[in-house]
C-alpha cells in the first residue's frame, strides 16, 4: 500500500518549495539597488519585500479587497518597501520598476525540482497551487523548464492559500475528490490547511529558503502522508 | 516585418483546429453504440452530440445560466442525444455514461499538431483558448502529449467564445495587451470575433474537421495576419 494511493494530481507550493525566491530576487535586484544606493544589500531586500507578502494578501482573504492578482501586489509592496533601502519609489521610472517586479518570475529552480518534476508527472498531473498568478507561473515555468501539464492557483481560485476555497476549487477545477490531490510544500502551515480540505499531504525540507539562518520548517510538524529529502527522494518514495 | 511582430502568445482553438474531435468521439462511443444497439454509426453519433454544444454555450452567453464548465454541458448533452440514437439514457447506468463523457478527454492531434506546436512554443507562450475547461484540456494534453505553457480558455475567463470577455480576460491573465495575443483557429467566426477585440489572427484551413462532406471552413474569409496550411507551416512562415 502506498502512500499516496488513489491520488491523481500533484499540486505544489512554488515559492520556498519549488523555487528558491529569496536568492532570485537578490539577484535581479543587485544591479537596481547598486544603481541607487540602496542601504539594504540584496538578500536583506528581498527579505523586506517578501516580508509584505502576507500582509498584502490578507486584505484579500479577509473580504476588505476584491480578489487581485499578486504581480500588482508585488509591485503595491515594491514601491512600500523602497524607502526602507533608502529609495524615493518617487525618483525611479515606473518602467523601472515595473521591470524589477518581474523578478518574480525569473526565479530559479532548487536543484533537485525539474528532474523531481519530470519523473513525477510520468504518473500524476501536476501543476502550481501557488499564490502566484497565471502570467507569474507561466514565465517562471518556460525560464526554468518546470513541466507543468497546468497552471493552477490563486488566479484559478480566485482565493489566496490558507483560505480553504484555494484548495477546495482547485480540487473541483480538476474534477477529482480532496483526497485524489496531493500538495507538496516546504511549509508546514500550508499542508495543514490543505489537510483541513481533505487534501493528501507530502512535505519536503528547504532548509536554505529563508538563508542560513532558517529557523522555521526545517521538519514536518505534522503525520504528513509523505515526508520526502526532496522532489528526486520523492519520486523515489512513491516508486517513480 | 514579420507577420505577426510584437506578439508574445499564440492561443489555439482546440476542438477542431489542434485536434479531431469527430474522429476521437467517434472511436471512443462505438463500443458503446454497438452494446447499446444504437441506430446512428459514430460519425452521426459524434455530430449528433457536437450538434447541441453551441445551444449548450449559449444558454451561459446570455446569462440565462450561470458559468458551467463544458465537461457539465456535455455529460447533458449526452443523455439528450442518446434518444436520437434509439438510446434510453435512464436505461444505462450513470457511471457508464460519465465514462463515455470523457470521450472529449481523448481526442488525437492532427497529425502536425504536437511538432509545430514544439517548434512555436520555442519563441511564444502557447496555450488552448478553448471553450473546453480546465481538466478536459490538461488531459487530453497528457494524452496527446501537447506541449502547452498554459492551460486557459473558458474556465479561466469565465466566458465561452465567441463572447468579448472570453478574449479579453484572456488577455487580461496574460498581462499583455490584445495586440500581443495571437488567436490560432481553423474557424473563420472565431478569429472575426477576436480581431473585434483586438487580437491578432491565424488561419490554419481543416477541411475534414466535419468529415468528407464538409462545406465550411475550408478557406480564409478574412485578411487574417496569417494564413498557414498547417502548424508546420504556420511555423515555417514565422521564421521557426
Amino acid at each position: 500500500m502506498m502512500a499516496l494511493d488513489g491520488v491523481r494530481a500533484l499540486v505544489f507550493d512554488v515559492f520556498g518549495t519549488v523555487v528558491d525566491w529569496r536568492g532570485g530576487v537578490a539577484r535581479e535586484a543587485a544591479p537596481f539597488l547598486a544603481r541607487h544606493g540602496a542601504r539594504l544589500d540584496p538578500p536583506a531586500f528581498a527579505d523586506a519585500w517578501r516580508r509584505r507578502y502576507q500582509p498584502a494578501m490578507e486584505a484579500v482573504r479577509t473580504g476588505a479587497r476584491p480578489f487581485t492578482r499578486l504581480d500588482v501586489l508585488h509591485r503595491e509592496n515594491l514601491e512600500a518597501v523602497l524607502p526602507e533601502a533608502g529609495i524615493d519609489p518617487a525618483r525611479v521610472p515606473p518602467a523601472e520598476l515595473d521591470a524589477l517586479n518581474l523578478a518574480w518570475h525569473r526565479l530559479d529552480p532548487w536543484p533537485d525540482s525539474v528532474a523531481g518534476l519530470t519523473r513525477l508527472k510520468a504518473r500524476y498531473i501536476i501543476g502550481p497551487l501557488s499564490n502566484g498568478n497565471i502570467i507569474l507561473m507561466t514565465s517562471m515555468a518556460k525560464r526554468a523548464g518546470l513541466p507543468w501539464d497546468v497552471i493552477l492557483g490563486s488566479e484559478v481560485s480566485r482565493a489566496y492559500k490558507p483560505t480553504p476555497e484555494a484548495y477546495l476549487r482547485t480540487a473541483e477545477v480538476l474534477a477529482m475528490r480532496p483526497e485524489e490531490v496531493c500538495l507538496v510544500a516546504a511549509h508546514n502551515n500550508d499542508l495543514a490547511a490543505a489537510r483541513r480540505c481533505g487534501l493528501r499531504t507530502a512535505f519536503v525540507a528547504r532548509p536554505t529558503e529563508h538563508g542560513p539562518g532558517q529557523t522555521k520548517d526545517l521538519a514536518p510538524e505534522g503525520d504528513w502522508d509523505v515526508v520526502g529529502a526532496d522532489f528526486g527522494d520523492l519520486a523515489g518514495q512513491l516508486g517513480l
